[in-house]
């Protein structure tokens, strides 16, 4: 089959790869239909992740039609189109009888950083009775593509750590694909307005029709200010994953608010504890779990989330070194998420 | 009458001042039968807290009796014992309605700290329905001089923030009287094992003596990591408020954790997002709101809490420099809380 | 002034009335300028609420403006437009401080009960600073009105008693005012499925305007149960106050699901323990707290929430009369709520 | 092997039984060492519970060590010590995600009931690696044969459910196991008071001895209500499975109280939502899902539940028959549970 290799920082081929075999018998073998590229990906390229082996097929997304079963697998069969996770669930540990599926203790993000992805005409998916999710019969793919990782990520990490409540004033830092996904998934909870923030002009012009009530792209500790009469908002949501951005946070935080960090650090940050002790604020980091894939599912279903909107280009799989350029100038292609179909 | 006064850094005299009165219909006055010192009150005499106007009478805590009541005042009559919160609340604010006390835009902590306090005979109490609590007939006042401060700071910033749950392992960072109030009511809810944190050798032994599991002088990181099979903690509470004793906190906290800040901190921190982005962690802040007061009177009446065993120096209220004398070098001391009587 | 009196079941008049006057220093005198009429005034209207005293004024319900206000009033002045709340709270007893506003020990649900109401030309509004809330400058007052009872009745004993989440299944029993508030406010979660069930079949052509997704009308359980391919609805809401249709709520609940009981009932029920024992269920009652008021403000100012549309008819204050026989026949009327404009 | 069968109302035998042989690769099969008759195996005797079929080998409750394990299993091997949970769990179906495993689709309460139990020598035990928990090495075992099922019960459908807080009142009706195990559990959370309910004394002074505060023998709705000054409790735990304790409970609930049903209805009860509506009160009912049983493995483990102090009488595992007459008849015996030993 062909794949998208990772050879070392900034080297990747649309190259034949041997087909995935099933090597447990909990895994399962899933012919990609749709796959996408991940900003983490272009981590990796940058040579940032520097733990994935060269060789590697990446992606960590995708959707498609199981070809293989092993004699576990219980919930799926062969012809099942299935929406993949990024994240991998034994179903069996004790972080996964929490929910803490991120944590798994032979799972977690393996999927195109530790084990072959789904940038490929075929992947395998270990534990695949507690990674993979039924797609609806009828239903178009499109959508769930951006369920195995965007909108969790957005929902988890970002809108539900920072408990988005009815009434809220919400700022989100980052108009990117994860901003835009909490942006998108924090309307589950009508919050009165959602402050999108970010330097570039044409992203925000994009958040606005995604439903930002208003933007800020410069000077933004004192707009968000401005806009809250002097009492900031209730809650902050990262999504860059710099100091500048977790400072915007930070500085513009109620009493009694949430930040929200979802963005990916490279490295520490300045917290400034002694204006924040005494300021009843919470702070939370979180890896996605996945644990609300079923819910999004629903809301996807019924149409209270259309996530297919995030999609801005679309490409044939063969042409993912193409995508790969075009995504990794995603603000001069005013690029979002890229869908490849195989 | 007699009071403690406040005259700049490392300034302080037992002089006579006027008389307090009633300046609003929902004040009152109260006669302090007992009042004791906190660490926020050595802080103000290094000049660390800025804003203290010259002359003010220090004291946040203390039990005493109404000799005075304003009109307005409905839950208290002259002649009855109270407990004096920390924290005054006006009640009617969104604050106070929300149950942060701490951020109440007429009170949060004002007493001994804007507006004259309760290291006198007398003091003035403002929004006394809702800044007071009754102390149940024929109950010693002593335990009840806990409940001013020491106690719903330890129990709202560390525990409850903390979210102690059956079966946790926590560790409290810091064995002084803050430190010794979360241990004391982290075991409300039966922790596994609570690791006890501190530099001083003579304040571990009395955590043993409150209940601390485990206790760890130095090299805390490593041991923590080593007690826990390299797991990490499920809570941390750091209870000092210096960078130090922040890193142990998120040095040995697990995934999933949460750290409670209690400490006071009066510089930065670093937060090491490029390892806890992933980590599922929540790091709460929090100045106390006291909404705990009337659960934590219910634990002292049925002896399920005796705070009374932190008091470790007894005087009488005009012997107060002294008391501040002793209180000023704790560890020598062996110090913990001073009760002065008048 | 003229007043709407209660003279015994079936009884009353618009009548002459002494215009109210200061009580106590916490009480404020308000011009009605807006009420309503809700279905407890008709319950009242029937003798089924015998503690009202004869001659007691109706209406628990309104906006208006301050004429008068007592000397311990502070957030509020002459002059200031207000939405009066239908539970009086004094913001000082253990009840008003842990949120429970219904169950204020000088308070609750007094207004139009115990103590004279808003169908009037003026009211007395005790505890006025923790009773009123602001009209934002400027805004609409038809609004407001319904957020006096109706709606913060639907969204805190319905909708959060119900635990509405995005992508739940939730069924509201009864497409009266109060279940049509459960169903706008609902919405605010973006649960997947709305099924509104009544016997009134304009009713439900009137829910679909409001947001349900599904009305049945007859055959309820056996209808739900095949709408939700027999697992039941995650969340039932029971907006009527009859055995029938708490009936419906428990054979139709899913296992782990929540029954959140609205109506008021006159009589017992018989609960199904011998099969709901082991479904994981729970099930709420409550008075409504209004402490969500604040929260419902924000929505409707953020034109989340637009409770103006429950409105189908509108009479002068004086004909009020005339406005009770409509709402009595809202069936034949197609009448949800009334306004009334002095 | 031997193994006690049921043999339809009133008929049990101890009788040999072929040895029970892997059926699935997520089965393991146990040599039971210890095991248990819960008051449910006396309902099945009564023929209480019809859809047992004859000859089925009951028990749900024990511990043992591993002899075959099927290939699928990673998480146990042979010679592995064993805590078999009352519930079977798949850990892959919705329920099992949510943390519902009473509601697993391919397990739930099926041991001694639906397929053979843990009252024999050897007991298959289906999806072994999340219905299974592993006993620390060099513990005793009997403390863990009361995890199986009465403490979690206790546990999660009385006390979590309840949500018993510091300083609460909470009563519990019956002081049979699940009632004692409930006023265990609750003090984790440190209530003030623990208002112990039976009409037998001798449970009573039982129940002293585990920690209940106060005891009630008689007029029951009358002293609790004396007791808690006319506010009611907090939380009421029913704990017997009839009308007339579930009556305690829903007339001595405080307003915002919370009633937690424990016991295994046969017939509904009539819930008093006359007087209820308004009341703010939440009821509960589960069937225990063993989803905290490693919280309480750590309780156990640290000291802070020692649940064998409820085992009253040890037998032989072929002593079983007599073991049965003796706790059928539990008053005259005195017994709470019994030990059998293989």
């Amino acid at each position: 089959m062909k794949a998208l290799a990772y050879h070392g920082a900034g080297k990747r081929t649309w190259e034949e790869k041997p087909n995935p075999a099933i090597k447990n018998s909990t895994d399962v073998i899933v012919r990609v239909t749709k796959t996408t590229i991940c900003g983490t990906d272009l981590h990796i390229m940058k040579g940032d992740v520097p733990e994935v082996p060269e060789g590697l097929i990446l992606g960590h997304e995708g959707v498609g039609v199981i070809t293989e079963a092993g004699s576990a697998v219980s919930n799926f069969r062969i012809g099942d189109r299935v929406l993949i996770s990024c994240i991998t669930s034994c179903g069996k540990c004790d972080a996964c009888r929490k929910g803490m599926y991120s944590h798994c203790e032979k799972g977690g993000w393996i999927l195109g950083h530790l084990v072959d992805g789904t940038q490929a005409e075929y992947v395998r998916i270990p534990y695949a009775d507690t990674s993979l999710y039924h797609i609806p019969d009828g239903a178009d793919e499109e959508p769930f593509v951006m369920l195995s990782d965007i909108l969790p990520t957005g929902f988890e990490c970002g809108v539900l750590n920072g408990r988005v409540k009815p009434g809220d004033t919400v700022a989100i830092v980052g108009a990117g694909p994860i901003g835009i996904a909490a942006l998108l998934t924090a309307q589950f909870y009508s919050p009165a307005e959602i402050i999108m923030v970010d330097t570039d002009i044409n992203r925000l012009d994009v958040a606005k029709t995604f439903g930002a009530t208003r933007v800020v792209h410069g000077n933004a500790v004192d707009e968000i200010i401005k806009l809250t009469n002097g009492k900031g908002v209730d809650v902050a949501i990262e999504a860059v994953g710099i100091s500048d951005t977790f400072d915007i946070c930070q500085s513009t935080i109620a009493a009694g608010g949430h930040i929200a960090n979802i963005g990916v650090h490279g490295k520490s940050v300045e917290l400034h504890l002694e204006k924040l002790w005494s300021s009843n604020v919470t702070i939370t980091t979180r890896l996605v779990d996945t644990v609300t894939t079923p819910l999004l599912l629903k809301t996807v279903q019924s149409g209270k989330l259309r996530p297919q909107k995030l999609i801005t280009h679309r490409f044939a799989l063969n042409q993912i070194m193409r995508a790969y350029d075009t995504f990794g100038n995603a603000a001069k292609e005013k690029a979002l998420k890229v869908i490849l179909t195989n």
